[in-house]
């Protein structure tokens, strides 16, 4: 939509910076959103960045560094520059839970003197926050909640939320939460319907007792599958003894979605945490290299093994022929496999206990389709080698690799899962390379230890 | 959390159900929240699943029909069991931005018959959603929209939001907007600030009038992409009059995404729009065979090309032994380039004029990677062919396939976008079988044709 716009303002902006024409420069910047000028901002070199930054107000530049979380290399370049001053108003300026996020991704040092500059009130709160795992439900949460109880009226609660919104300002909430006397959670009413109520009522008459809640520890994923299995728009937080600490918006959980969902196409398709926006080449060689090196090592494997048919190679050169198509077909079949069981661990459809039922059912997905491609193999080896017999063995052999395949490709995940290894890492170039070796293997084994011929030539 | 639970319930369902004890049936189910009875059902027999159905009263049947939505083949072998009566009444009960896309789901007969069935207004309102296209904005939309005028006071707005919940209910909303004279969306307010605010007030003086908001017709994808972007949890829709007709929820989003997320993976991976919970292994099959069939085809033509080179192959069977490595490792760097343009083009931070940036950057990355694994693949023939000049020719050859594989996998997903095809196609089985026939053709065209055994033997 604004794409094309996008481009022209980042020339503009980069030949402004380059010129020193500041006045205009800001004149440019001042009606545009944050997210706005951080996409700018990624598409300078660093220096360049840093003037950018340096021509924002405190609250826009504050909000433009929060956004740039996205891309943590960008930003450790930035971050080193700046002075701890203008580092720690910026992180006042930031919601309590990004700013924890913020602090989370410098070094330790950076973040101790950080902390250090900042109001008592705000260094409490963020120390408070920063013991949570960045990955757990406490890490993702802020710790502002309205928070009313059972037995108050309409009235009295919302000169809670008056109190409430004076002292924290109108950070977008839409929801109170009920609590007992010893701060438990027991039910929820929407601000809307609350400030519409008739003010003598009871709140306990009015809230909605069914309440879906986080415990602090609960892993950011599960807590995104919670938010997205019940439609729930903010979700609570809980402590151990089901307190009510906190909440976590879905904006917020819609992050972590797209992160997984990088992170996973990162590990099926070998290309590691690199981020899209990644300006220099040696760091993207490096994230893509290991997955690389995976199927270099699988590759010598694979060499070593047809070594070892030398002769029998030079005496029947056409089996060669099918042997990248075995290795495609079992990379193919394994990737398959793995990718519904990978998918299945994260949204739940799959539990590890469900290996042999999963096995099962991809045994005879695997089983149905290898038939048909191993029917296809055979006739095409047939038109090429003229040879009935050994046209038959190719098929028999490719069905045996594509089962073995469709196994590998099943169970290893869920065997990654159970020993707290995340899954998405069986997919992708491990699955292949597995597949390939050990398909090359049985094709080769089968091709000239087992003949069909003497069936056909009797 | 919940998950033995869940497997130690379905257990004890498809027992009651067996058995015909509805009466403990219904108890068990009662307190169970409408996904999780949906989730239930998903494990069952089609048979079981009517029988649940029937024994759920009529609001949450119509709350768990909607859930079944993310499993459209499930729930097309359940509602063609259902009467059009039962249909109509779930329907009924559903958001209107669901029931659209329920309706979307049937097919033209069934649709007609059971938009016949429903009252009046519902029928209008539902045609109206269902002329927009099922994935832009207008078919993800719900019509229902608090809209106040700049001109009015505190007071006089918040009767018009009185009014609005007297006549909708209490569906979640959070914000009001704020519309001229021509119904143009020109400022946001949100309620519980518009509640708590002085009654004399001017709307104008308290909106906030930076407005994001997506025409009636854009895709869903480019919805989330600014959803997200933003910080959005509702996005207003307005028609190309720049009038106000709607709004999108953030948890809507957040499917959109989800089920981006599963479609990319699928295409990846080649397993279609297979649903993990796909019990049909005939169905599952079906959808993965296309991809298998590529992967076949490619490998087909790999074989022709290897049997051109039929007496070479005899005369140097060594030269075989890295076949399946370098077919391997083309594959792997064009799915690295690939997957890394598409995600880019997903997320907009790579446009379709970016082609020649996009592929000057992959080569660099590629040839980095390539420069490496070409010496270890130097290294690795020299190591089992004792020949230094055939090693060196091996490592060229396969810096050759890298950066062709590159400039394959950044190029082909830009082209396709250009074309309106989805990129995503492109990565997985497309890429690494033109990697692999290609790749092969290269490596074997170097192998016998050039040799720098001469450098070496003088």
């Amino acid at each position: 939509m604004t794409k094309s716009r996008d481009t022209q303002i980042h020339k503009l902006v980069n030949k402004l910076i380059n010129t020193e024409r500041t006045q205009l420069l800001k004149s440019i910047l001042e009606p545009l959103k944050p997210v706005e000028i951080a996409n700018i901002l990624l598409q300078l070199k660093l220096k360049q960045q840093l003037v950018l930054l340096e021509n924002l107000d405190r609250e826009t530049s504050s909000e433009v560094l929060n956004n740039l979380q996205d891309s943590p290399s960008i930003l450790g370049d930035i971050v080193e520059q700046i002075s701890t001053d203008r580092l720690s108003n910026a992180i006042e300026d930031m919601p309590q839970d990004d700013a924890a996020d913020f602090v989370g991704l410098l070094d330790d040092e950076k973040a101790e003197a950080l902390l250090e500059k900042l109001p008592e009130k705000d260094r409490e709160e963020l120390t408070n926050l920063l013991q949570y795992d960045e990955e757990s439900a406490g890490g993702l949460m802020t710790p502002y909640v309205v928070a009313i109880r059972r037995d108050q009226t309409v009235a009295t609660a919302i000169k809670e939320i008056q109190k409430f919104v004076k002292k924290e300002g109108f950070e977008l909430f839409y929801t109170a939460y009920v609590v007992d006397d010893h701060d438990h959670l027991i039910g929820t009413i929407g601000t809307t319907e609350l400030l519409l109520a008739e003010r003598h009522k009871l709140i306990e008459n009015l809230m909605n007792p069914e309440v879906v809640a986080v415990d602090q520890d609960l892993d950011q994923e599960e807590v995104a599958r919670i938010a997205q299995e019940y439609d729930l728009v903010v979700v609570p937080v809980i402590d151990k003894h089901l307190r009510l600490i906190g909440r976590i918006t879905l904006d917020d959980l819609v992050d972590v979605i797209v992160d997984e969902y990088n992170e996973d196409m990162g590990h099926i398709a070998g290309t590691g945490d690199e981020e899209v926006s990644e300006t220099s080449v040696l760091r993207a060689s490096g994230d893509r290299l290991p997955w690389l090196l995976v199927g270099l090592f699988g590759g010598f494997l694979t060499a070593i093994v047809m070594s070892l048919y030398e002769n029998a190679l030079i005496s029947l050169p056409d089996v060669t022929y099918f042997i990248p198509l075995v290795a495609a077909l079992g990379g193919s079949i394994g990737i398959q496999s793995s990718s519904i069981v990978v998918r299945g661990l994260a949204t739940g459809a799959i539990q590890t206990t469900d290996i042999l039922v999963r096995l099962w059912k991809e045994l005879r997905v695997a089983f149905l389709n290898g038939i048909i491609c191993s029917f296809i193999l055979a006739g095409m080896s047939w038109y090429l080698t003229d040879d009935v017999g050994r046209a038959f063995t190719s098929g028999f052999s490719l069905l045996i690799v594509v089962c073995f395949a469709a196994a590998v490709g099943s169970t290893i995940p869920i065997i990654l899962k159970r020993m707290n290894i995340d899954p998405a890492i069986a997919t992708g170039p491990f699955i292949t390379t597995t597949s390939d070796i050990i398909g090359i293997a049985i094709y080769l084994g089968f091709a000239f230890n087992v003949s069909f011929s003497p069936l056909f030539s009797s």
